[in-house]
């Protein structure tokens, strides 16, 4: 097992190289769009490094990758690295820090927002959180924007679980059926009572054996990396009415609603100083509530 | 000084004829508005009742009014009367449920957002509420969504303040400046180091003279139907450009924003069981997050 600063290391060099690997990914979707249904110029990422700390202070910080596109309305794909202490309001909170309030922790975290209301919108985060303790933690799921999308046997759904139920079955680091409903439970809205999405896979505090935890979470963007742009290529040859586009700019506002109410990544983000750009690069780009 | 009985009554009666009141003031706006700018037909509140409570138990409920309008995009003037019993989570976080966790409330909620880039945003509401203690509370805030109208300088904003003043100065409940802080305070969105408007005032656990109380809760929304409507009235004939506009729906998102994380009415309504859709009815028709 690779020391503390080797994992470290190696974590954050997969995180960036799995941010390249999906913005190229994507890019080449936006180039390969069908220009009567997409007739704008394709969208390439802008890349926007971000420091964390004041004054003279580093305490890391990170890249945000933005793509507002054709096909992808807007889409983040964010790899971050960022040290400190927590203040007293969060220790206790954090596994790790009842006796020393520093962190370290990198990740990539990603959410797209599809224009086409028949691409489903998608969202990852993978994680390496060190305080006295370490472990890795993160989630793919997906979220149909049309009812007639928004159940389990639907064609992309399907998809999208099978990819990552094999990703599991390959590491002993993944038990998929725990992770698939951790899922279920945690993107869901109990004010209306409806999952946010399709589901997929959540998973945190993963601390077994270091290599096959880390060697899973490569698994897990791997099968990210080649289902979603899979569906997307078969989706986005679909036109949409404006009832759909209705539909989906309705369903985004759930998104928000569950990502400013809910969602852990968002409160804590906000809350403890993080980059407020990158973390509200998250919400959807036009929203309606009628 | 009434009897509770008889306060909950009187209390409830003056919300309802508010409600009727600026209803009656926001159709007569939409109806005079020049069609040369407004084309589409005016628009009149829809009104749907709601009942709290599950089963035969009669936990109170209350009337929303909704107009989707010319003038007024979205319009949300509510009533509600409700009691009931607080969990153990909410005890202790309200006063007066220590020994007895019993509740009854009444008030009057509004958001209005309306289409012209130029007319800003309001927000009021005004309650009493009953434990084994009762108090008003409430408060109005203006919310300019152009950054050429966002400062206290401006004509909106002094008109505001002035009439909010002059309520408060007529009573003995009404501390001005006092409020007017609280407001300051209340409103702001600490992530992006942001107030959410340009301030009105907002007070809480009002429990002086009780006729005084109410006199004074009265006060305050009749200097919101006086004074809003001769900022509408004003504002409606400018024309606005799409950076204006587009301006006005990124400005929005600040407002859901607000609501989603940091309103106590809005979290708190959502995790006790509240109507959802009333509630939520604060959310913006359209907005953007670029």
């Amino acid at each position: 097992m690779p020391g503390k600063e080797s994992q470290k290391r190696l974590a954050h060099e997969w995180f960036c190289k799995l941010q390249d690997q999906i913005c190229t990914a994507l890019e080449r979707l936006e180039a390969d769009a069908d220009p009567s249904i997409y007739s704008d110029r394709p969208g390439k990422f802008q890349k926007t490094a971000w420091q964390r700390g004041t004054g003279n202070i580093d305490e890391g910080g990170g890249t945000a990758a933005l793509l507002k596109g054709r096909v992808f309305e807007k889409a983040g794909v964010h790899v971050s690295r960022v040290w400190g202490s927590f203040s007293d309001e969060f220790r206790g909170q954090i596994p790790g820090t009842e006796d020393d309030p520093h962190f370290w922790a990198a990740g990539i975290s990603l959410i797209i927002h599809p224009k086409n209301p028949h691409v489903p919108a998608v969202h990852m985060n993978t994680r390496f959180i060190c305080t006295a303790q370490s472990w890795f933690g993160g989630g793919v799921d997906l979220t149909p924007v049309l009812d007639v999308d928004r159940h389990q046997g639907s064609f992309d759904t399907i998809a999208f679980h099978q990819a990552l139920k094999t990703a599991c079955d390959a590491h002993a680091s993944g038990d998929y059926e725990k992770y698939r409903a951790w899922c279920d439970r945690y993107f869901y809205l109990p004010h209306r009572d409806e999952p946010r999405g399709t589901g997929g896979i959540f998973y945190d505090r993963l601390q077994n054996n270091w290599n096959d935890d880390l060697a899973f979470t490569k698994a897990v963007g791997k099968a990210f990396l080649e289902v979603y742009p899979q569906i997307v290529t078969r989706r986005m040859k679909e036109k949409w009415t404006p009832a759909e586009r209705e539909e989906q700019l309705i369903r985004r506002g759930r998104y928000v609603e569950f990502n400013l109410l809910y969602d852990r990544g968002t409160t804590f983000g906000l809350k403890t100083g993080g980059n407020v750009a990158t973390i509200l690069s998250s919400m959807p780009p036009v929203v309606k509530w009628p």
